[in-house]
């Protein structure tokens, strides 16, 4: 199936806040943040709900992810962390709670022992996400005030759920949200509406594995979280992990995947029509939460769009997706909307596949996922074309460089998206990367973080 | 070993050109370069002799890498193209002949041609090496006449081998070549010095593997090329394998090692204590230059060294030490002479080990460098210590972050060197790696490259 297929198979998103059924949110200014804007989010379930669960691979992975993998392993050991129950994500912004040892994890058990007081629940039942400065301590009066706030501000609306999308913010230009809905079946033959949303946040150390700082995504739609793991874990794969701003895969990246089952869906069970169509759904929002935070990376003015066809298979068209829209070169390129494809066929002549983990959730079986991680993507420059904002520059089977109009390629770069096609003319592969260009700002932006 | 204890062995390098025995070179403008800066050089030995190279794995190598591997091939099949006899190195600048398709192969046939009748010498014995822009055809004519007046110009000199090292530079601000001896048993139980100099060009897409752009090291040891492979594989892993730029391997990476035997000492062994000097003295060169590339990246206002020691193993050193350097986030940091230890910590903690070739080279076992391959580095953050310019900003066993004098720290990253040290507290291993500053310079001088 070729992108353009597979893309008008996925359902409609929208860009807005639309809370499913079942939830509450709100989000407030707690003073963590200097510059006074909102950095509290709060999302409440009615009741314990399925979660799923993925997380950054970094060793010095934040006290919040530490707690949330525990708190998810202590309901259901079987989901190894990964899945199980909740009732509540807390959200703290500009303080990364990372690199803060034994004191920071005491400090996250704080924060988790006063929302389960506030909202009624265990400790055991908050996920807990963070995101800011690395290296400093959460101001837990501060947080603990913010908490009380906003558990009395809790809203089953979607300008609770707007809310909390943007106390999630940190150097986010825009508030990140997208909503869709699914058919489902329902109780006696019928058909359920589900509704699937998501809130995010960019926009600086962001790349594959985990690409994705933070997202939330409720539905309620009905599932085990066993069943919503494993919607959730090739969603990543195929969305967030081939995403790249920087090239730094942060100590914080979490999303959440929560069920409510408030629709009165049936439970969706794993193989079903109804997982399909439930995974479709998730995938198209997590795509498009991936492709808002890409376009609001750091310092980018266009977001860069990497669509591989013609690949020997789906993760070698992933690879080389993702390599060319990580090349520092394609992206300053791409910045001076210069058609420079030459640095555009030496990044796809590196591409390598990505580690077997995320092989395995993208769908390889586990031997071949072991066995391919990090192999070289097989590319022929001989069969290579390679096309900017839809001019063809290169056709290796036509001798290498074609004849273009710069001047129009330039003019067509100059826009809000900018989309690279490569037909590696090898087999039925599709994949495709976001990623952005990099500008002068993105350096000046990130010589004065700290101080 | 520690580091200080490794660098203390290595033999003193000097920063000038100066000629081995058994070799002539020269350097001119031929109109490659718009700018009339010299742009051909030419380096011929008096015979043919032993010569090894290291390539990149790029899918687009270009046309002088595929034809400088057939023709070591031609002459030793069972050298598998990386090493061989050699009797001369052309190198043009301004163009790489990269993605050029069967046009440029046959430009590039072409050159060696006209080397080979220049010099009288077979075109089997004609290295090549190019670099510049991608995708543009050589100006054959203008190289023609280059050839022939670089021919007539050589010297056996210091000054030949400068005006080489001239012509290799496309937008390095300054010229990059080093130099030592090494004693070395001669006939008759004496001792004969030899010496070892390279010459390099920088300063973009440059990356592990190979990160190289292009490096001559010549030395009037002896050796068979087989034995020279040997000591040159294991020297590139642990110097241009671990320098980095911008995360962009090039089409053209190249380095080569020829050997003339004019000391008079006798024929290096695999295995033996001279192999040991020579490999050192070699590798001692290899790093110089290496820093010298880092130091001149593109944009750069320092060059970064990430020093690591208490790792489990030597590559998972190498793989912490690089994963940092590579960190756009860090070298943004250290632009901004901000001590964000915080960046340091977390790519540390996402850190791979390189591909199985590298690993191999670097000396561990086939088994073993195919299961590692990819795999995480090791680190733990309750044992790991970080230090920027002397200074302790984190120590995990002692609760993490450490109270530092930041002004202090500020004013010492304000130097022409900047060194991150950590030690993972884990056992033996250490490492390191080079790179520079990610400065605003960088991106501007990138995003005006081709027009």
């Amino acid at each position: 199936m070729t992108i353009e297929a597979r893309l008008a198979s996925r359902p409609d998103v929208e860009r807005r806040a639309a809370m499913p059924a079942g939830f509450r949110a709100a989000g407030l200014a707690a003073g963590i943040k200097a510059s006074g804007r909102p950095d509290v989010a709060l999302i409440v379930a009615d009741r314990p709900v399925a979660a799923a669960a993925v997380f950054t691979p970094n060793a010095f992975a934040a006290a919040p992810v530490r707690l949330s993998r525990s708190n998810l392993a202590a309901g259901l050991p079987a989901g190894g962390g990964r899945f199980g129950t909740a009732a509540a994500v807390i959200s703290t912004s500009g303080c990364a709670n990372a690199a803060t040892g034994a004191a920071g994890d005491a400090d996250q058990v704080k924060v988790g022992s006063i929302v389960a007081a506030e909202v009624g629940i265990a400790p055991s039942e908050v996920l807990h996400l963070s995101t800011g400065l690395i290296g400093t301590r959460l101001p837990l009066d501060r947080v603990a005030a913010g908490v009380n706030a906003v558990a009395l501000a809790l809203e089953a609306s979607d300008a609770g759920l707007l809310a909390a999308a943007e106390s999630l913010r940190t150097t986010d230009s825009v508030v990140k949200v997208a909503t869709t809905t699914v058919e489902l079946p329902g109780p006696g033959g019928s058909t359920v509406s589900a509704r699937v949303s998501g809130i995010a946040k960019g926009v600086g150390m962001i790349h594959p594995r985990m690409a994705t700082m933070l997202a939330v995504l409720l539905t309620d739609a009905a599932a085990s979280s066993a069943a919503l793991s494993a919607v959730l874990r090739p969603v990543a794969a195929l969305t967030w992990d081939q995403l790249t701003v920087d090239g730094d895969t942060s100590t914080n990246d979490t999303v959440f995947l929560l069920a409510s089952g408030a629709s009165g869906a049936e439970a969706v069970e794993p193989g079903s029509p109804a997982e399909a169509a439930l995974r479709s759904a998730v995938e198209a929002v997590a795509r498009d939460l991936a492709r808002q935070q890409a376009a609001d990376g750091e310092g980018a003015t266009t977001l860069l769009t990497c669509a591989v066809v013609g690949a020997e298979d789906d993760a070698s068209a992933r690879a080389v997706a993702r390599a060319v829209v990580a090349s520092s070169l394609v992206k300053a390129a791409v910045h001076g909307r210069d058609p420079n494809w030459g640095r555009i066929a030496s990044a796809a002549g590196c591409a390598r596949l990505t580690d077997a983990a995320v092989l395995e959730a993208a769908g390889l079986a586990p031997i071949e996922a072991a066995a391919r991680a990090g192999s070289a993507a097989r590319i022929d420059p001989e069969r290579l074309r390679i096309s900017i904002a839809g001019q063809r520059m290169f056709d290796g089977a036509a001798g290498g460089p074609q004849v273009f109009d710069q001047a129009a390629v330039r003019a067509a770069m100059d826009a809000l998206e900018v989309v690279l096609e490569l037909d590696l003319g090898l087999g039925e592969g599709v994949g495709e990367a976001f990623g952005c260009d990099l500008s002068e700002t993105y350096v000046t932006e990130n010589s004065e973080y700290t101080t």
